[in-house]
């Protein structure tokens, strides 16, 4: 299907055994497209996808990850851009789906390595990528915004791109159709099927129905909801809910919900206008992307609606006359919302007869944090209504049915489930398997560093993988975080640290007096005299036995020596393992 | 309804007065049941509750609680039991509900405190608390095993309780009928209403009903699922989709399970005898809680089922007759199915063809290591089923419509939702206000610490609140981790720890050499020579200036003067906030 004419290649086996991880890869022959999965297969997150053919590399997403439960102090992780760094002359353009941090949050690392590459989206999204970017103190970048129902750009010498509109949780998202000479490919970005959006812009069906027409080799889909059943909730039926709940609330009304959901606070700000509400908006990112959505054309603000939330003017109306909008609807440890929920917000103060709605869900790992903030609304006194009570959230990712919809429409050739866990691809794999009827091979399962080609019609996995580490970033920079620092933290975390001090003679390696014991995170010395006592006496006896037994030891040895003497003795004593720091001072 | 006559007590008013938080409560008059929150209000987990009548108390269960993301370190969390150490000589008994954690789990603590109360249980649960204590190393306790459809007990000289059968998700739990001379009160325990239980053994209606003929003045009901509507789903259902599993599955079969889960664990075991597999129990919780079951009669091992998992026993028969039976549905770390997941198990080793069942779903806070666990499995080629896919597991507790049942029958005067999170309570008063149409003021949210008092047939909260601390375990004993331990331990987590060693004569207070810089968990130094030198400049800048400004300042005085300068230079430099420990070595 679709195959494209080329010369039939001399020595290609040979050259294929050279291949080998973590090498710069060879050249690439005209007719291979080389499909590099650079991030955002292992995760939800950190989205990064390359399209290699011959010498030219297309780029789609450059998405951050939140960091997991264990990555203790790290801010969010990054793509191992690896294989980009070694073919960093080949890149020609990143192109951008939308505007999500799991999309574009390491753009700002991409950019500082690779400057001169434009970075090509939508309208909103360049908007939201500017913003991302300038935040992080780059400027001079290349931003290319395009209209996804109309553009089609000749890429290099070989990437033809055009685009479709999709639904998503956000406005302006696209999907894209890449063509080479010799590959037809879809990428879905995040996408469902929403015949009722926010924003009123529904899929254009004519378009995927066109781009069906042409062929389609390889469709990239969203795996995120793949294991769910069904047809992902249309926007619409939120909508009639929170304009219920607009109408009947009779005290104040305090929504929360994602900044990036547009479409969604324009339907509030309209319910609200309607019913007489005014709107005060807290929370940095809420006002900052309202504010530009504004100034871009995707938000259009109802005359008078939106007040400024400044001193007590939301306290100057009656309550049934208030709607704060905020953020803050997972928890976070420094949102409004949750500022709000522990009494410490400024100006927002619960009062009885308060109904908070979480029009939201909880991204999985912030439950707990969520359900802390429900609790401590409900005992201030609001009424709290979250998404298991009523309909007051809808996913922007699509369920099996709009998968098979997808799918269906577009005809591909094969598949490749990408965006999600391993267990949300298997899933998708399954579903088109068992229930859509494809043939087990023409559904690819491939991890973050894995390498598909697609050559002569027929998709492959390469042997060849590419480096797909993560990077973490914790503030300082990028990769400052090693395991090394991550292990440290986790015993700091769960024992706390015993720094054991030794005063000595340096040449007679005599201690001076008793070691001491200093204690953080672990135990209070003060309560524990008798542990500390006898971790005196086991230090000092572990350095002088150490010191008899090898009396030319080098410092570095003999702290190893005293360490191993005294971790075992804590260990028994505490039956607990915190970090044992020896330090020895000669005098 | 249901009043009691009694004498009307002088001087009440007050007397009330003197009640006050933390100091010894004052003699209470015959006529007036007290019931004190002390456990298992504000969470899902160290459920406690003491019923006080004059000078008799009696407690229902003493349960621990999984510690939350933020309590590094902590092993569990117990019930505050200062309260009942205030009244020791009152307590009468020590009842258990069942033998889930949530409810025995620091029956060891009170056992320690209070080795003369008798605890008083059904068969099987008072068969795993003697497990339980005795791997707590507690000998001689007073264990009194009762029989729930016949048995009455006379505590003290003021207590009358009789029991009820409950459906949870461990055989052999009850509810609680407790009479004093002025109240009738109803304990659900956890509960379900299971028409067709695993066990067989239904609520028993009759007795539910005859309680409500007698009159019931205060119900305490289980509220962990009261904001899910519906009704509970029966074990049945998760009887015929295992056994469809069990009958159709080719390869080999792994279920995960919770190994109280008594009465699923026998249906599979009869599933597994049906289809002529073995089975091989792995984990040690599952092991012994068939083995202590088996014993008392509460599971029945189908003949030669049940097989050892020994050597390579289960790999020389076939994948389709074994089934592998394990914990870890959880994600727990070291549990069984973990190990397996991550290829470390010495037994069992996923093969492709394999399935592996979740029969259970994550507790919250456990869904990113379950989660985990089956991306792992996944990868590891196994088929990977869990509850969102099919019905292979279902709750123990009420959900509303059974609720409603349980509150149609007792029809009692008050409500109390306890079990639960504040919303949860919450969810269930505004069920049964709104949709069951009760009033406001029959149904009392209470909190941790909270003592109602019941007299003259009315139903009030006292001002009085008795201390309700989190008292956390961590291995070295209790209470010995105090806030300012977690705080550190939290410090540390996130960015390490950096000593800076100061070497000084005693007199001249003059340095001996460059301040010395150790990190840990922070930044590598050997990376980072650049920070390293920049602080042993700004550490030695810090030590002559402190010196300087006040040459004659104690080392306490000195070392915060340092502190406060080096973190200001660190949190500058590295945008971190380490735990900074000054150290001063004088020579």
């Amino acid at each position: 299907m679709n195959q494209e004419k080329e010369p039939k290649e001399q020595g290609e086996k040979k050259e294929r055994k050279f291949f080998r991880p973590r090498k710069k890869p060879t050249f690439i022959k005209k007719g291979k497209l080389r499909i590099v999965a650079i991030g955002g297969l292992n995760e939800v997150g950190k989205n990064c996808m390359a399209f290699e053919y011959g010498n030219e590399i297309v780029v789609v997403d450059a998405g951050m990850q939140f960091p997991e439960e264990e990555m203790l102090g790290i801010d969010f992780v990054i793509p191992d851009m690896s294989f980009l760094e070694q073919n960093k002359d080949k890149i020609k353009a990143l192109v951008i789906t939308h505007a999500h941090l799991d999309h574009i949050g390491a753009i700002p690392h991409f950019l500082k390595k690779f400057p001169q590459v434009p970075v090509i989206a939508t309208k909103l999204t360049i908007g939201m990528v500017q913003k991302h970017i300038e935040d992080a103190g780059i400027k001079n970048a290349i931003l290319r915004s395009i209209d996804p129902d109309k553009d089609k750009l000749k890429i290099g010498q070989n990437f033809d791109l055009s685009f479709f509109r999709v639904n998503h949780s956000i406005p302006d998202g696209m999907g894209i159709y890449l063509k080479t000479p010799s590959a037809k490919v879809v990428h879905t970005g995040d996408f469902k099927f929403d015949f009722r959006p926010a924003d009123g812009v529904r899929m254009d069906m004519g378009r995927l129905a066109e781009i069906s027409s042409q062929g389609v080799d390889i469709l990239f889909a969203d795996s995120t909801n793949a294991g769910k059943k069904g047809y992902c909730k249309s926007e619409y039926v939120i909508a009639q809910t929170l304009e219920e709940i607009v109408e009947k609330t009779k005290g104040r009304l305090i929504i929360a919900s994602f900044s990036s959901l547009i479409g969604r606070i324009q339907q509030i700000a309209n319910f609200a206008h309607k019913n007489d509400r005014k709107i005060f908006v807290s929370g940095r990112s809420m006002i900052q992307n309202i504010e530009l959505a504004s100034n871009l054309g995707y938000f259009k603000s109802p005359r008078g609606t939106i007040r400024k939330l400044s001193g007590n003017a939301h306290n100057d109306l009656p309550s049934h006359k208030v709607l704060i909008l905020t953020t803050g609807s997972q928890g976070e440890s420094m949102s409004a919302l949750t500022r709000i929920s522990l009494g410490e917000h400024k100006q927002i103060h619960i009062q009885k007869g308060d109904t908070v709605v979480f029009s939201s869900s909880p991204i999985p790992g912030n439950e707990r944090a969520t359900t802390n903030v429900v609790n401590n609304l409900f005992r201030l006194g609001a009424h709290v209504i979250t998404n298991d009570a009523m309909d007051v959230h809808t996913s922007g990712h699509a369920y099996q049915e709009d998968l098979k919809l997808m799918q269906s429409i577009l005809k591909p050739k094969y598949t490749v489930p990408i965006h999600g866990e391993f267990y949300m691809r298997m899933a998708h794999k399954e579903m088109l398997v068992n229930d859509y009827g494809l043939q087990e091979n023409q559904v690819a399962i491939i991890e973050n560093g894995s390498i598909l080609e697609f050559e002569k019609g027929h998709l492959r996995k390469s042997k060849e993988k590419v480096p797909s580490d993560l990077i973490m970033i914790d503030g300082i920079g990028e990769g400052d975080t090693g395991a090394r620092v991550l292990r440290d933290r986790q015993v700091m975390s769960e024992n706390g640290v015993i720094i054991v001090l030794f005063k000595a003679f340096e040449k007679s390696k005599r201690l001076v007096g008793d070691p001491d014991i200093i204690s953080r995170g672990s135990i209070y010395m003060k309560e524990s005299k008798n542990f500390a006592d006898g971790a005196k006496q086991e230090a000092r006896k572990a350095f002088e036995e150490s010191i008899k037994k090898n009396p030319k030891a080098d410092l570095k040895k003999l702290k190893s020596d005293i360490y191993r003497k005294i971790n075992s003795f804590i260990i028994k004593k505490l039956d607990r393992e915190p970090m044992i720091i020896p330090v020895i001072v000669y005098v």
